[in-house]
């Protein structure tokens, strides 16, 4: 249930609003939108009658809202939301933001390396795996908190903040500690009681989605988190599952502009998962933001035979250089600041 | 097998391996390249030994192909091919070509209004079905031949070529006759008796992907009508099955520089069949310019509602209108002529 | 629409019903069922009012039919229906049928070989391809109208009626003449012109389930022959497209008691094709009689490192024994006939 | 890397390879087998040399494993694995274990019915979930802890032992302490730190297959648990993503054969979760006995209108009587005891 607001309402209108619902044993999560305020109902289980939201001072509608989600959705808030990472970078409407890096930190000299040299290239945010979710348990899993604190490092030489993946409860109050925004990786998408403790912290969260979910799976997904508190949700196409196996995932661009229509919430796109071919990446964040996604994510290597990760899909430097030229061209095109 | 000439081989070199080939009982197809000739053979069922080539005057190498397509890989031609439609639109390297018009042909005032609409304001080539492969044996079939003339009226009165489907034998004569392009749908991509009569015609043909085929199955479809005789083959991709009812298809837009990598044949993005949704047809068909594509094709109708097919993937005249200029903005960006 | 007579309804009756229809501009076809008799329209292609029909003399209802099959529905035809193929096998409800041949027929001398074995293991009718649709125009096609005749020849011989593929036209008038049962392949499910042809003939037609064809499109393709007119339709799972390499493709046995819910029509299933593995043969047929299906179809060959086509899927012929004893077993714990 | 020792070799020869081993930094698994003995080397990131081990006494073979598990595959342990189960049910070869109860435990009055009327129709085991995964953060979560304690009740008055779902560390410890068999969900199949712990439980653990997970990363996940130190794993097949909305999900049971064929480990069959449809499960349960599933796992509910989770697809009591009997002469067919 959605409880709108009439333009001319008062605070108190609100307040009155936010008192039935709490009066009734549920949430209200009151969001200031563009002409007016509406009020979600969270925490019922069955259908809430209208009736009794309409006859309060100040309320314009009382709206059953059909899709599951709510505080992700685009009738809960009209605007596009902005999400402002490590203080300084703002990924939302009329911008196009680079996130670059490795994909796993392999060492302080590497990382370093790597991050002045995406950062003189253009990037905006650094990249880089300190916890890395592998099919194999005897895969690479990664340097962990010393991971975490090479990127620290890395982040405060150069200046890009810096997104990372936490896969378990631990490793997220880390991860919180040392990094500007948190990814939550595909194979997480719906670990909902990970989910929830995103929820109750302030960081920015990259919700990558699951290898085969389907949209409305993932914006209940990213709904687990708004629902707790924590508004600032991103969310990020890596590719889903396909029976061709020309390229390791298929990416689903189309994604981007159904979640426009459905949310609010920003959206990042990862050719380099999302194809798993080094050639296949520069075009593919072309598409990317000309069908309007508000950033690209990219592993860039300059070493990939030697990657402990995922090298074969890491663009090489220089052409990391030119797709930045690229895209800035694009963007201009578009009328997207780059 | 592929026999690669030396550069400066002479006329007489080509003539005595084809005559070699032939002696053998297989089929020998000579291909000019960029810088030298490539020299086909097809009709073998098992390997043949290179040894029999080498020692030929004029021949640099004897290949043998691994890809179950010879005629539709870069390794058999480099140079990106070219198709000329109606004797003046070329789709292939360098610009961008904008296909529209209504889904299917109803009449001729609706398709000579529609026809006009999408010419002045930049459609280079008309679509419009006459022949439409319907799920169900109770939804409207197409005008058929009737149809066929419609859209020849409309193209003469134009000057815009056009581009219709085929869906058998008899169709396929149809429309060899009154149309420019002959389409083969989805449905038909694996109906290898129509692909071998396609191959004995001379006008182009548009390819378009099966519901859930893999790119090699594609291109090896393709390899069907190029192995009869007919170079001019344009493949389209138009969206593959998923498992997301979101959208209708799923649109693969990473097959463009896949294909772009294997094949040199040009490839056309259809995003209205691709989304099946009207909002989603303009970022996808922005997304296909970006990622590579030589062309878009699009459902364009002034009158969605009465549409007898597919009304709600339609763009609207000013939503045509409007996709246009953005095309040409990245076209200018991309550095492609639009 | 779907008119329902009255139990005690008069032949009259009926026939006053249906010259209602065709005064409409409509077709008609009367479906006698286990207790009246309904009366199914085709050819509208909007709704029809009720009302025209629910005042004549016989009728019990007049329903809207929801589903875009009529004919091919259970709604249509509540009593299961049984074909009969080649004058002596019936497939249909309260007994299991096994077809067995090998994948490609090769020779006449490998055709009875195969031939005589199956028969004297306990298989029912004979199968063997003689156009075979191959996904590259480079391998082994099929040795066509002499591969009917041989076909033809070990069906003499051993008395077991024949099943084998048309792939257009012209091939399906050949295979009308020589075989029992014909077969539309997975890549001809919606080839909506040969489903026509079919629906013009008499024999039974075994239509395939497409690679990634949904169930409802699957009955559609059904309609498209029964609506043309022959009744005789077996549909047979073939498994479908799947992100996993194991096996070949993903056999969908579900299938099996959705289409008993939803369709009057026998079901066969294929667990050569549709797992594409010699030893998942046996377990998977196992799990079709369990699951309720008509019929199993399996690839058999003696010597398979030398079959053209298919080799890997095939089974042995002391695989196919012990699997047909398992069958019977299963078969008699379940109350069904073989 | 696996090293097979020699059919004569002593209990000296096994420990100086595992001496060995562990000298060089990595961990040694020893399991005997049919004839002979396996080790099993974890813990090294690169190949190994096998003429380490070649020399050493008592070794036969040292293989390089493609596969990227070792413990969870047939070439480690060639014998089926059993799994006692609350110490007295157990899932293996030569058995059918039929798993049963309500899909959530919603009361202790609810509870204790069904789980005295599935032990009454011939159930092994009981579940019920105290612990639900939802898409929706609004849906019903579970009654938590004092779900276990009911369910721990039901199995002390029944005395069928209880499986039960883990969701994440806190919950896995509760389960672990109330349950006799832990349930790790499809949507945790690669929340690889929740994997680790199972690991260093002695419980079994059913790890159900992820949504579209292939085989292989099914048995890696697998591989999660053993290489940690715990057995006890069971496999659970509960249906894939699929584009058909028929059903909702769809049921592999290939999965069954390919498993058996590439591991040891025992395998489940759960046709209620795997077709979301009663009618659907009876059918899918006995094809999952005849494909050689080691047991089945149905919901059952008496008031499946009132159910909070998943009414739609529970079994009446009446139909589960009917399902246990038609297993049993299925079973009786097979040569399994139920």
């Amino acid at each position: 249930m959605l409880v709108l607001m009439k333009k001319d309402h008062t605070p108190e209108n609100v307040e009155g609003v936010r008192k039935k619902i709490e009066s009734m044993g549920f949430a209200a999560h009151v969001m200031p939108g563009d002409h007016s305020v509406a009020i979600g109902i969270t925490g019922n289980r069955g259908a809430i009658d209208p009736g009794e939201f309409l006859l309060l001072p100040g309320v314009a509608e009382a709206l059953r809202v059909t899709r599951e989600y709510k505080m992700a959705s685009r009738d809960f808030k009209r605007k596009d939301t902005e999400i402002v990472v490590g203080g300084k970078v703002t990924i939302g409407p009329g911008r196009f933001v680079v996130i670059a890096g490795p994909c796993a930190v392999e060492s302080e000299e590497q990382t370093l390396r790597i991050a002045r040299l995406v950062k003189s290239h253009g990037a905006h945010i650094l990249r880089g795996g300190a916890f890395k979710p592998r099919s194999s348990p005897y895969a690479f899993q990664g340097l962990g908190l010393e991971g975490l604190k090479i990127l620290k490092k890395a982040s405060l030489e150069t200046g890009l903040p810096t997104v990372t993946e936490a896969l378990d409860h631990r490793g997220l109050e880390m991860v919180n500690e040392w990094a500007d925004m948190i990814q939550i990786g595909a194979r997480n998408m719906q670990n909902f009681s990970l989910l929830q403790e995103c929820g109750k912290l302030k960081k920015p969260i990259m919700l990558k989605r699951g290898m085969s979910a389907t949209i409305d799976e993932w914006l209940m997904a990213a709904e687990y988190i708004l629902e707790q508190g924590n508004p600032n949700v991103v969310l990020c196409e890596r590719g889903i599952r396909s029976y061709d196996p020309q390229t390791r995932n298929l990416l689903d661009l189309t994604a981007v502009p159904v979640i426009k229509d459905l949310s609010h919430l920003p959206i990042i796109v990862d050719p380099s998962h999302g194809t798993g071919k080094r050639d296949k990446v520069a075009p593919m964040a072309r598409g990317a933001i000309a069908v309007g996604a508000n950033a690209v994510m990219v592993d860039v290597h300059d070493r990939p035979a030697e990657a402990l990760c995922d090298g074969p899909q890491a663009l090489l430097p220089q052409d990391f250089e030119k797709l930045v030229q690229s895209l800035r061209s694009l963007a201009q095109a578009l009328g997207v600041a780059l």
